[in-house]
């Protein structure tokens, strides 16, 4: 890991774990309910070698916890630890939406239970409840493709609501 | 760039710009006030290059402005864009402030006008205001080091309350 000399910084530490972009996208994806390895890969169409020390990195981080999963499948999920991240990640989304999504956002979150907006702050905008993550829906917006619908099986997945968190295992 | 083939994605293209760990600090010192090459470099300790590059890429995706200042030296700061990603800065400051401050964080975001404590969603507790960024004081917390007085400019400015892009001119 790069070395900041004398930066007594939480900022510094923490992009020490996630401040490398491919990392925060496997991050997102396990919010999405990505688990394994093969489903990470096919969905980020990144090199193998990398993916493994990032989820490597992940799991000493304590970020991911790997557990064994059905025929020799490792499954990795966030921790509380992760699940922490997810304002961070919310709010980079936000401003990516704002300043890169010309067409709209590609995806919404909204409450689960009442299909309310969430705002930035994780307050739901129909009922006013301050929801946990397990509470969102990941919906398309008007960003999203079409051509989702016949991607790989995480996009596949993503192209109708599905809550946060929630195994995708196609 | 690295290519994420395929992402249609906001924060694949917000990390295009944001996703290095030394960009990312490069925004926190805009947002303490930092302005001059010279400062950045002495309070990141980034080589000279890398700081160039990163500085030059900030300017060109619209996060930085680069103006004439005194004596030749130029001035970076923060667009209106930039300053949008806050947000996104305080609540991973939060969450590395929570796993990696063993001493509590070493800075403290207050509101200018009462000393009141800022949530993560920018509204004071004490006089319940959504706030500017402009309205933030920073001031030092308990994981500041006594030794942040003798240290660099940018780290003896920040060792007393000051107000967030208020310039540091050392």
């Amino acid at each position: 890991m790069a070395v900041y000399t004398g930066e007594n910084c939480s900022l510094a530490r923490t992009l020490e774990i996630i401040g490398e972009r491919w990392t925060l996208l496997i991050v997102r994806d396990a919010f999405y309910g990505v688990q394994r390895f093969a489903d990470f890969a096919a969905h980020l169409r990144i090199p193998r070698a990398v993916l493994s020390e990032r989820l490597a990195l992940l799991v000493s981080a304590g970020v991911l916890a790997k557990t064994p999963g059905a025929g020799r499948r490792e499954l990795y999920t966030l921790t509380d630890k992760g699940i922490g991240l997810f304002p961070a990640l919310r709010a980079l989304v936000a401003w990516g939406d704002q300043h890169y999504a010309p067409d709209g956002p590609r995806r919404h979150f909204r409450h689960a239970d009442d299909n309310g907006e969430v705002d930035l702050a994780g307050v739901c905008q129909l009922c006013g409840k301050s929801l946990a993550v397990r509470d969102y829906l990941v919906t398309t917006g008007p960003g999203a493709s079409p051509a989702d619908a016949s991607a790989d099986a995480v996009t596949r997945a993503l192209a109708t609501p599905r809550r946060l968190l929630e195994p995708i295992t196609p």
